[in-house]
């Protein structure tokens, strides 16, 4: 075992909204997690597709919008302390000789746990990648795909490709980081919130942005890590850029990705599961949320809930095993933050 | 069939947590529902036990008070115009020759409908009822132990007896309505909320009720309908009260009630069901929340909420038996109202 080893209880892979509840339900049973997710930011699917988009099925809130939902379930998972690893995919579970587990990230961070709970939605969220043919040559050498800690960034010259939000929101906030920041896309208009595209040709007016529209991403090139990147404008011209880094955002799309290969039964990629549990059969590996599926499994975040606090009752013998769980309720017992 | 029979698609027995979030459910499928309830309130333990205190294990909401919680439900589930039947109690299900149900209430209401869905919680509340011997006589006939509709008391003489909130309540509340209150209580202090304890102490200083403490019901009197209260004071000295209501509020204790006599499988006070779609086995009669139970089964609120999820997708097929049911998110479809 790794000498930077993180222990805990429980490690709970995906941050989306059923592995933060699990937290809290985790917690009214005194037991720790920590949460690894692929995304630089928690809340999953919500977070990352539809955070202003309103939800109106959550039990108790005629109308929350998704981001709200999220900040709500931290705050609620707060007093339990959980600790995240974000920004990196877990590629491994490896059973050890007392049953417990080490699970090992792609950026090769370990957890040491009692138990591992998958609650990874609709598995990794991958980048769609631009067709550039020495792509991979640059990736991690100047190409990114996130932005996982802005200040990479500053004072670099930076472009950024892509026409949603995030390459909106990303050129803004770059701008005042940035040495310069050039954002190019395909089109005339941005897919992005209205609001965010009309700041981004005030900025570009203003010169504090070069705007490249209707422009394509042609070549990379550089020594060993990234110097130019190479257009081609409207008029077919290629365009060379000084580029120290090079984010295209042209959206994430999930992945079951690594999920497939530890060995659980999986049925359309999902984790099939017992729902007088939801164990995965391997045992001390639970399924919950949109990754497990059952007999009548419908993929909402409140079913998620649900499955999260049945599972916590069951896990609670591999963190407790001399322990009788005692089941109260939170309005009689409180919460009693570790 | 009654001629006062109310039409619907799905009858609801209970209109506790989990009764009100399936209307929103259904209502997503565009399923009507009618709901019954024993209690003269909807919001079940919730509204009737613990209304002010908070809980902490609603997923999204690290605190809410019951009574709120009870609000948000009855606000979700307002676009879909559920209708209600109060302070009645569901004594019978009558199985119909097409397979729908008539379901009657303790009032003889009939509600006609292709599906029933018992949310029955723990069961009928049942009052505490005083050990008197002639009781049953006047029950119903001047003895009440709930108040359904406060202006059934207008300018009468009522007796409230009891220490709790409900009899410091009402009887703040029928002050203002009825001829003449007494409360009679067997104790000098009060369990209820002090600050109703002392607004009790007030109206009886200022005499706008009789307050008469250490004393106990002994003999309920009249002809055919409640005329006399007669009390044992301190003094082990009998008082005569002229009462047209005699309104014991000693507290509402659940029993499992008619249900039992409905054919289900029951273990341990709760109806046995299949976790697929939570249904009884019996055709068309499902149960959800509280109510039943099944391996791993919680009593929690947030279980009976998934349960309801589940189990309206499963009794679509009975309503709109010609149509394939189509799965949406909310986010995406928003909610239509009827
Ligand atoms: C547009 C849209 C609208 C929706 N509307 C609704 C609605 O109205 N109501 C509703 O109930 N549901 C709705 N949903 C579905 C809802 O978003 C999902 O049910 C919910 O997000 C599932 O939560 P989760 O925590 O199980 O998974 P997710 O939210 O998918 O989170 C899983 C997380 O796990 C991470 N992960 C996966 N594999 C790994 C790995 N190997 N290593 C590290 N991290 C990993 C992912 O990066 C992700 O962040 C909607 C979905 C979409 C796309
Ligand atoms: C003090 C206390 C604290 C609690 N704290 C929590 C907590 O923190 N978290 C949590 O999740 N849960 C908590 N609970 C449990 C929670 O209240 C229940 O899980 C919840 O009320 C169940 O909802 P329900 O809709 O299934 O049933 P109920 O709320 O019991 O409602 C059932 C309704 O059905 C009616 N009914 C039954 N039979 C009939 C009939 N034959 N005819 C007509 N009507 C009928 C009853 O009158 C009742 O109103 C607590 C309970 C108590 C008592």
């Amino acid at each position: 075992m790794n000498t930077n080893t993180i222990h805990t209880d429980l490690c709970i892979i995906g941050a989306g909204p059923v592995g933060l509840f699990a937290v809290f339900e985790a917690g009214l049973l005194k037991m720790r997690c920590h949460l690894i997710d692929a995304l630089p930011q928690v809340g999953g699917q919500l977070s990352e597709i539809y955070p202003q988009k309103p939800i109106y099925d959550i039990p108790g809130y005629p109308e929350v919008k998704a981001q709200d939902l999220v900040d709500n379930l931290m705050e609620q998972a707060k007093p339990f302390q959980p600790t995240f690893t974000l920004g990196e995919r877990v590629d491994h579970l490896d059973k050890q000789a007392d049953g417990s587990y080490v699970v090992t990230t792609s950026d090769k961070t370990h957890v040491h746990c009692k138990v591992v709970i998958i609650a990874g939605g609709l598995g990794c969220f991958e980048p769609r990648k631009p067709v550039l043919t020495n792509l991979e040559e640059f990736e991690g050498k100047g190409i990114n795909y996130m932005v996982k800690n802005p200040e990479t960034y500053r004072d670099k010259n930076v472009v950024i490709a892509g026409g949603g939000d995030s390459a909106l929101d990303w050129t803004i906030f770059l701008a005042k980081v940035a040495k310069k920041v050039t954002l190019v896309h395909r089109n005339e208009t941005f897919r992005g919130a209205p609001d965010s595209a009309s700041k981004v040709f005030d900025l570009a007016n203003n010169g504090k942005i070069d705007l490249i529209l209707s422009a394509n991403l042609k070549e990379v090139n550089g020594n060993g890590k990234l110097e130019k990147v190479i257009l081609e404008d409207k008029w077919k011209q290629d365009l060379s850029i000084d580029a120290d880094y090079l984010i295209p955002l042209f959206g994430l799309s999930p992945k079951l990705g690594p999920i497939a290969d530890w060995g659980l039964s999986i049925d359309k990629n999902a984790i099939e599961v017992d729902t007088r549990d939801y164990s995965t059969g391997v045992e001390r590996i639970y399924a919950i949320g949109d990754i497990n599926t059952y007999p009548g499994k419908l993929k909402l975040i409140l079913c998620g809930f649900h499955e999260a606090a049945i599972m916590m009752h069951s896990a609670f013998k591999y963190v407790y095993p001399d322990q009788k769980l005692s089941f109260k309720y939170t309005t009689v017992n409180g919460v009693n933050a570790f």
